[in-house]
């Protein structure tokens, strides 16, 4: 590996670690005030807030037979998230509940692209259909929500807002895909990926995009 | 093997083939049908009647730990859902509902039928007891509506509106070990375990039969 | 193995069995009455009783990749469990569900602690972290309620309801933990987490102890 490659790359995985770690906190709130919305226990808080940061990549590893989980081989992140939540009920109000969901709708947004990404890298790794591993992909970077919101007996939000979300997952994970077909570099296909997800998400946020309804008549 | 029993081989995987698609059609559908009452959006209507296609083989084989699970097999039907789904949204509306949910009521049963004795057969196939092995043709069969009803906020309808669904895959699923356990050829199982559990299905229909009730005093 | 400590084992042992059944049928019949509170059938009934008593190590062995599942190894359990559904349903009424579900209070308040102590330690000898084992203990004692209360449609009693459940379940799991870390038996570690987590649920139950809730502000 030329060393020119090779720094790009280290920055490139240090870049990924800081947004994953952003995203996975943004996750993690989601469900956090959530579970505080509807009045869970101090249990229900955090258990609701580890189902939305770690349900999605769980799900997609039992699909795909995949061991050790992230959160078997990154056990500090459990910590991570319980003193997330300790600290959480000591100084958050439900006031803050707005901001803070407003706030981490960017951080959330590079979430969905990035592990839309990654979980579409992974299920081609594990030798899958490019559409199963589009949908991996989806399921990585959705399934977290959908588990929380089950969790607190909603129908998830993600297939009911009639805001894109799960579709810019589709989209941008289309992109490893074409990646790997044309033989370029994993490191392309995942950047393009969460890129182009994130993207969409942002635009769809900011112009108000809405998915098109079922006809009412 | 003799050229007469492999036609009859030949025949029944081809009839197995048909019911097979239009059972998954019909299950997919009332999943797009539940998810369209409850005003979801695009992919929620996607996601719903994929859960009700193959999330009864699904569960089974995250169950007994087999894979390639089916869709990964044959990704080509995730086309199909997905086309299917598209083209329901175009030309369905409201009033459609209802009589497609009548008109889906037969193909339902025999996919009741069949999805129970085939899950019964992978089961035996993989050395589960008798009983585990009719659970998982239970599985197979209701689970893919459990998982819709979940998702839609809804109490299973299998598990609550009192008319047999789940007890013809059950009755239906004994006559697949038995036909195991008295060494008669498998097709012979599977025929008659799918044909008992739909006939039930359709009388329970057709006479408006009951489950008991717990009693209310 | 001296015949001290032989004969110690034997009679733990079969303690545990004792308790074990005890426990199980506790948590089954939390499912059934849940069930027959929601106006469940009879197949809705046997389910949720089903996942209730069955699920939480169930979902730990589908996380662990461990198989065969309990109710596969003994399927016997599952004839004990459909005969105790359909005897349920011949005797009981509405007016003892009262009664049965406080009688069930102590049974399930040791299923709560020798669960959390066996899942923790079947945990650690699959090498999992500790953070990771004490997690897959709670899943086993709490997660079946779970999923029965998913089933049914509710938020999750055991994160919604301020008693402390999960929690003891957590805080005895740890001394199977520190029993593996000071190289002490098993049997020790286990007797101790299960007593500990079972005298705490005991003490929340008799003293009413109340989980930290979410200021209101």
């Amino acid at each position: 590996m030329s060393s020119l490659l090779l720094s790009q790359v280290l920055t490139l995985s240090h870049a990924q670690v800081v947004i994953e770690a952003a995203a996975t906190v943004a996750f993690a709130l989601s469900g956090l005030i959530e579970a505080a919305r509807k009045r869970l226990d101090a249990v229900g808080v955090c258990v609701v807030a580890g189902l939305a940061a770690f349900g999605g990549g769980t799900l997609r590893d039992v699909l795909l037979d995949r061991r050790p989980f992230f959160w078997v081989q990154h056990a500090g992140w459990l910590w991570v998230l319980l003193v997330l939540c300790v600290v959480a009920m000591f100084f958050m109000r439900s006031r803050h509940f707005t901001l803070t969901e407003r706030a981490m709708q960017w951080p959330d947004a590079l979430g969905l692209g990035l592990f839309a990404a990654s979980g579409t890298q992974i299920a081609l790794g594990a030798s899958m259909p490019a559409i199963v591993a589009v949908l991996m992909g989806m399921v990585t970077a959705v399934c977290g929500g959908v588990l929380r919101d089950i969790v607190c007996n909603e129908i998830p939000r993600a297939f009911s807002d009639h805001r894109p979300y799960a579709l810019c997952a589709f989209l941008g994970a289309w992109l490893v895909v074409m990646a790997e077909r044309l033989g370029l570099p994993d490191w392309l296909g995942l950047v393009a990926a969460a890129g182009t997800a994130t993207l969409l998400r942002v635009l769809a946020l900011l112009l108000g995009w809405r998915l098109p309804a079922w006809r009412a008549d």
